[in-house]
């Protein structure tokens, strides 16, 4: 790799500074209202980073357009252009496919698609360097894993609480993936003949917990003539949906149906947990997502509280901690998987 | 090791027969109402075997000595001293506390005991050879996976369905034990606030698919006036429990109460392995344990359609088996676990 920078004239110390191509790596969160680009050295550290909305238009070859246009403008606000980087991770949501590149059932993407894309070699041809793939969540957790509030376990649960609840898996240090399509917490069934979930089936822990969900139930709620301050907070704030901050700022005005759908949620949030603990004895669990982030630590304690009464190992219980890079944990753990051996 | 066998006047060749000290194990498995231990070669093959009863009186001590007599009976089958063996696994109920070689929290066995016994250390003193200990359903879940259903998988779940309902994982090739207490799926919430537990807490799996809740429910029906075969066909058998024949028998008479009780067992293992794929995405699922070996492939495919309306991937589910190696599974995993690496 040294040998590579000195043949394009830019000699550089193994070790050396953030211009080095073999020490800089990419990361892009493809998200549904949004695009986060990072620019990571060996250690994760941040040099770069911006933000575009997903295109709403135009299909797969639109959102490749703009993964490159906002992951230039982060290299750019690292001084640097994409040719000098070392390799590019893009964690999207839907179905990636990490062996082959694509990406498929972008449902919660704007403009999104359901047949497999290559994605992973579009951009690539852009970048003009590797291109690799992951989970959004999953690569999310692996950055909380290494350089966040799970750096100091070797078994980690994720739980990505916002829209959806999604879940990542690190065990024994590894990303644990099965056979592909591991992690899906979301989807695990609290209450059988349950709710009806996003997904079509009945009972799973997002149709309780899941940020969709929530505003599915709030908006029926209004229906049947229930006071709420909820969308008045919504229009507000100019938004068109129940965001996180929405959400929160209802909690804080002690709005009763907010209070009711969200005790709802942490509870089903506790019971899932405590089964997943009873099964995979993992020593921590990390809350991520729009609300998980958002509402914090104050309400991954009502978690921890729903959860005691279902531990089967009495008087030890894992470590509760909510995600520590916010935000960019994505885009960092793309990058993450792009390269840098930690 | 080969010198060792050696300076006992028995030289034999590395590879050599079943009197080659480094090449026999034994395995003991110690279960509520028996004992069963097993002598096994480096590829597992079983030379010898013996069962007697778990002593009901005398605590610890008395189990200890029982487990030496159920050991030194199956070398005599296989025609050799418990001193010719190179190591001894056992595993066992309760707390297993794994480098103490202790045992605690026995509930299950007959004059068992709740404070830490060092049963390794005074059964390796009887037999003069080292006692390592082990889970009882994570070790037959270990011998599944290497030896029987599960041989062709890198991840496979175990699920023993029996009194209670035990679990096992091995993930990419290596047993998954947590932090020492993971595999506990029985203890997973399937309903919450549902049905009291053994354990104490409410809505566990075990609360509706373990036979001794469906026992406790039976009893109960009949108080209601209820008219079941259940429990002639205990006496018949001369039981003073439902044991899994006798389930099995009034399955096969179509007795409705033990038939609406297993249908309801059923469904709710369903479930519960639904959300463990949707959570880890295993390649295949083992049945094992009184009930799901009496049961059988029949009921293993009832299972699996009650986990259909749940699985997230659709179109892909895991392969679903049933124990092969019976009742030996706990005892020739417990050998495993002394010391052929397969």
């Amino acid at each position: 790799m040294a040998e590579a920078s000195a043949k394009n004239g830019h000699p550089r110390a193994r070790n050396g500074t953030s211009t080095d191509r073999s020490r800089i790596w990419g990361g892009i969160d493809l998200g549904g209202t949004k695009i986060e680009a990072v620019i990571v050295d060996a250690r994760g550290e941040v040099l770069g980073r911006a933000r575009h909305p997903t295109p709403v238009k135009g299909g797969p070859g639109e959102v490749v357009k703009e993964l490159y246009g906002t992951l230039g403008e982060a290299a750019q606000t690292a001084g640097i252009t994409p040719a000098k980087l070392a390799g590019v991770g893009v964690g999207a949501p839907g179905s990636v496919d990490a062996n082959r590149g694509t990406l498929a059932h972008t449902g919660n993407v704007a403009g999104g698609w359901d047949a497999p894309y290559p994605l992973a070699s579009d951009l690539g041809d852009l970048v003009g360097s590797k291109v690799v793939m992951g989970n959004d969540v999953q690569v999310a957790v692996a950055a909380e894993y290494k350089l966040g509030a799970g750096r100091n376990y070797r078994s980690v649960l994720g739980v990505w609480w916002g829209t959806g609840v999604g879940g990542g898996l690190v065990l024994n240090g590894v990303p644990w993936r099965g056979q592909g399509s591991a992690g899906e917490i979301g989807h695990m069934v609290v209450k059988p003949d349950g709710a009806r979930c996003g997904c079509g089936r009945r009972g799973c822990l997002e149709a309780y917990a899941g940020r969709a969900a929530m505003e599915l139930r709030a908006r029926r709620a209004v229906k049947r003539g229930e006071k709420t301050i909820l969308f008045k907070i919504m229009r507000d704030k100019k938004r068109t949906r129940l965001s996180s901050g929405v959400w929160a700022k209802a909690l804080e005005e002690k709005d009763p149906l907010a209070t009711r759908l969200v005790q709802r949620g942490v509870r089903m949030l506790g019971v899932t947990v405590a089964s997943v603990i009873n099964l995979l004895d993992v020593e921590a669990v990390v809350f991520g997502g729009g609300l998980g982030s958002r509402l914090g630590m104050p309400y991954v304690d009502r978690i921890a509280d729903a959860m005691s009464p279902h531990l089967f190992m009495t008087g030890r219980r894992p470590a509760m901690h909510v995600a520590e890079l916010g935000d960019l944990s994505g885009a960092i753990g793309a990058a993450l998987l792009a390269g840098p051996q930690m």
